[in-house]
């Protein structure tokens, strides 16, 4: 069965990371959401593809879930010392990508050719590819005023209060070289566990922007939990934009869009008002194997779908 | 008394560290070779005034005398695991250093109040000046072709024959602000134990290019000691350029300009052969005690010159 993921960045990056456990390499394709991305001292920085690479080769710092494992942060500090900004949290292994890629794209290649040369380096032998090589750029709107993603999310700490979002330069923006194909030939699409707002509803943009035929099985793993997220502001988001938090709001989010639609056991209530095929799995990826243990279910799900 | 040193890298900063010891801090300045300055992995590094400075502060490898003490390479490491280019040492905490320095460089700060700044953060009293805040690179014309001086120096490890040397860009630039100043209150001009052809001569043509008066006393210490230059290939430069590489083709090197000159005492057989007033002392600066110890003998020396 071939697999095409759509990933943000720590929640997505673990189920990739499970489907990559229990899947032939050439089966998996994983589109990571670029709206994320920003320019920062100078530097091209691409959050969820880098915390998905890393993940994918075990370079991450499972604490966390972004980052790397045993980093130093020793450039920072002489950054902060020196009165620069040091809001964004740039470890000294990460700054090596960040330093590289920005090399890479400055000479002309594209970030897809980037992404595909630093997998191989780091050994991810399955298919990573950005949403889009033309840059897409996630502004939150708040309360107090437009915020550039990194800006509401690292800088000011999800604090604003969320009234809408707009994809900067999506009118300019393709799917990125073998997104289009990956789809075509892709059994089914999972939505992984990333917030639909910020990290999916990009990707699901740029990729309408394509005539794409969608494959039939279509599932997305819910980020909400018991009605809180396990990382970042999607609960909060949804909260302030008048929608109780839950998993319900999720699979209502996609709809028209998913087949079938997998959440936690804490929601088993909720399933019974979701109108599509459900799965009530544990979808709290705490370890390795859980992550393998909800990608499998997830994949067996797919299976039994009409 | 009040001095300026010419410095390059590491046998400039050691005597400018020793000066700074053993003067008050209002009157030294450091005025620092620019010509070694160049662009890479996107960033603005300026490796003279980086030596210079991060000796004054204490904040120096003291065994290689250039980068951070305590320093660590996980930037650098990932960016080669990458495939990027890793001839040039970034150590982290210097990559944080240049990093900020790029960042201001960019907004429109000038090289001297960046520099000004990055000594205020850490604690260097004395003043810091580039020579110039446009751009001077010097190009190394070798059996090779011509070479960005970094790429002559770190990159091929000063293997090809040099022929002569050019500094793009000098036709532009302008001393940086507070050079003209410092030399016109100056009474003595030191010229640090750095290499003429590349650190030396690059300030004194910036200099050559304004109409400042330069002060009675001129005195020059030797980087060759016993015909050898302590670190970096100013002795091999002598050689290929068809010249005996001694304290002696150094003081000529200078001819005209100076009021006197310093030596090591293994040269002490050459003093005689040069034709203004020469000191005979140990210029080889083992330890901070060597650098004060040389600084103050310069200093007295300065005060029995004519």
């Amino acid at each position: 069965m071939k697999i095409v993921a759509l990933a943000g960045g720590v929640g997505g990056a673990k189920l990739a990371h499970g489907l990559a456990q229990v899947l032939p390499p050439q089966d998996l394709t994983v589109i990571v959401n670029t709206g994320d991305d920003f320019e920062h001292l100078g530097l091209s920085i691409s959050p969820d593809l880098d915390t998905v690479c890393y993940t994918l080769a075990g370079l991450a710092n499972f604490e966390t879930g972004w980052g790397r494992a045993d980093e130093s942060w020793n450039a920072i500090a002489n950054v902060k010392r020196l009165g620069g900004p040091d809001w964004f949290n740039l470890g000294d292994q990460d700054l090596g990508t960040h330093l590289e890629r920005t090399r890479r794209l400055r000479e002309g290649q594209s970030l897809s050719q980037v992404t595909r040369d630093f997998c191989q380096a780091w050994g991810v032998d399955v298919t990573v590819l950005p949403m889009s090589n033309q840059p897409v750029r996630t502004i939150v709107e708040t309360d107090q005023g437009d915020l550039a993603f990194q800006e509401y999310f690292v800088h000011r700490h999800c604090e604003p209060q969320v009234k809408g979002f707009r994809f900067d330069g999506l009118d300019q923006a393709e799917p990125a070289p073998g997104v289009v194909e990956a789809i075509q030939s892709a059994d089914a699409i999972v939505i992984c566990p990333s917030n639909p707002w910020v990290s999916v509803d990009p990707i699901l943009k740029v990729l309408q922007r394509s005539t794409v035929q969608m494959p039939r099985s279509i599932v997305a793993v819910s980020p909400i939990i018991g009605g809180q997220t396990v990382k970042g502001p999607a609960a909060k988001m949804y909260t302030e934009l008048g929608i109780q938090p839950s998993a319900l709001a999720v699979s209502e989010h996609y709809r028209g869009l998913l087949s079938g639609f997998v959440l936690d056991e804490v929601d088993a209530d909720l399933a019974p008002q979701i109108p599509i095929p459900t799965l009530v799995t544990n979808t709290l990826m705490k370890s390795l194997t859980d992550r393998a243990a909800l990608a499998r279910a997830v994949l067996h799900f797919i299976e039994t779908l009409p």
